[in-house]
């Protein structure tokens, strides 16, 4: 039985295609003492794994060419030659894009199906949910009745967002770009109001949704629809920066007038983040995660594509803006 | 006795001029039951109320056209109907650039000489102070061996952030415009490094000065030095905006590209603020810098011009760079 694995071929310009990735094959490397031989069962794709194809510092290291891809992956151990893991034990963790992959076990979780189904662990209950509890807590902190904003919003960052965002009493606008996206938000999640920003003039829409302007504004785009939304922001507005997925395929950067008179003028914050910066709180968010989780007080939705061939097709769909939730790829039973 | 006013004329496009400013006269406002009458001491001119001067919101509401200018004044009682205020007494708080002024006394405070000089509390124990006070402790919170630089570093808040940041253990860089300048900084403050910006490429410069990268960046002056500085960024970094002197006088804003991905890519942290948004901590920060002052941990420097006739002329100063520290008119003894 041979191993297959998805390497990045070459640096994309712009945005990404078939020729970014290779698939090699390679003979599956048996465990030594103290390793695990893992089989992957899901793939996450993610749109942040498009800056790390850049050969530049990003937040996260970039890519290495010629070497396979890697990110969040639940997969299950085959062989175990570690006392940590048994056969049969599901785990999560940060591991290349290979249907088996052998390793010390060092940085996996193992997982429990009892409590949530699998794939949740890499969606609300993984990197995707905690970004979204992070962001949006600690940096955003939404009050009652405050109006907070996010776009992205039926991405699987954007949908937790909006939902702990109305657990603490705010008002919630999204902004997403899809009729049955925003039928979704307002219909299953109770968005307060949902802009499609492909079909209607964003600023005029956003002031109509956000008559008090806007206290809290969780930016996943960048681009302009954020120079729309921060055009309207309060005094002593939060605004945290999750992804800029508008700007991570463009070659050159857009210009626009300096921000900085802005936020001194409203005594606005604006942060970066990535989940990692706060990874000291990760254990108590996925209680509280998993307990609003199981009171069906944050839903999630994932889109799962079958088959490791499809891995860079998934991924490339994310740029087209047609997913609903969380992209997985499924890669075995 | 005739009252003498100073008047905005004209909102100004670009740098304000003599004719954005017109001298008034009328006869002096008897105080009535509860009101005082104060004679005009001193007068604090900042870089802040040229933003005043637009017919735009702004963090501060705009001046009126056709009414007195204001702001941070020293005045001494001369008649009082009021219990709260005796003649003789020395009082601070925003007021208008008037030689008397007849008020009910709200929003000012009695000062005492005999703790400081009067013209501290218009600098250094006023609301200059504070604003370098709260703007690096509460958003730029430097820690020791970090590297601050701070912009507009000879200016009244710039020289305090620096001083600030070294009784905290950080390493301090300062941008400033002039030999004088820049040998008070080294010579008297301290400061570790010090760029003059009109002669130096201020990135080059930077880059040797700040060889471990910038933790907190104090920003005065904005446009391209804060760019500069800005490329130079750690994980982490914490920017206070407090001005953007360099703006102010712009018809037009420049373009340059977006900092949101910068931030992301940092986990940087970028706050605009006021003052006043730290009011409900003056009282403890007076005490602790008043503690500094009297230490000779916190020196201070006034620029001080005489004669009220001269209070556009020495507004109009600021913006040519080429004040060291606090500048302030002496209107009468």
């Amino acid at each position: 039985m041979k191993n297959e694995k998805i390497m990045l071929a070459e640096r994309p310009k712009g945005l990404p295609t078939k020729d970014t990735f290779r698939f090699e094959n390679e003979d599956i490397k048996e465990p030594s003492e103290g390793e695990i031989l893992l089989k992957t069962l899901y793939i996450s794709v993610d749109p942040y794994m498009r800056s790390r194809m850049n050969d530049k510092e990003s937040y996260v290291p970039p890519f290495k060419l010629d070497e396979p891809l890697n990110g969040g992956i639940i997969a299950r151990v085959e062989k175990s030659k570690n006392d940590a893991f048994q056969e049969g034990d599901v785990v999560t963790g940060r591991l290349p894009w290979q249907r088996y992959t052998t390793t010390n076990g060092d940085g996996l979780q193992k997982i429990d199906e009892s409590i949530a189904p699998l794939t949740a662990y890499l969606g609300v209950l993984g990197l995707t949910g905690l970004t979204a509890y992070f962001g949006l807590l600690h940096i955003g902190e939404p009050k009652e009745n405050e109006t907070v904003v996010v776009s992205g919003a039926a991405g699987a960052v954007g949908m937790v967002v909006g939902q702990i965002a109305k657990l603490k009493g705010a008002r919630v606008v999204g902004i997403a770009g899809s009729k049955q996206k925003i039928d979704y938000l307002k219909e299953e999640l109770n968005f307060d109001y949902v802009i499609n920003y492909k079909e209607e003039n964003v600023l005029a829409s956003l002031k109509e949704a956000c008559p008090n302007g806007v206290d809290v504004y969780f930016d996943n785009v960048g681009g302009s629809i954020s120079d729309d939304v921060l055009s309207l922001i309060n005094k002593f507005a939060r605004i945290p920066i999750c992804g800029q997925i508008s700007q991570y395929n463009k070659e050159e950067a857009e210009h626009v007038p300096r921000l900085q008179p802005l936020l001194l003028t409203k005594s606005a914050l604006m942060k970066g983040f990535i989940v990692g910066d706060y990874a000291d709180g990760f254990k108590e968010a996925v209680k509280e995660l998993g307990k609003w989780v199981r009171d069906g007080k944050v839903k999630y939705e994932e889109n799962i594509v079958e088959g490791f061939e499809n891995v860079p097709h998934a991924f490339l769909g994310l740029f087209s803006g047609v997913n609903l939730g969380k992209q997985l790829v499924k890669v075995a039973e």
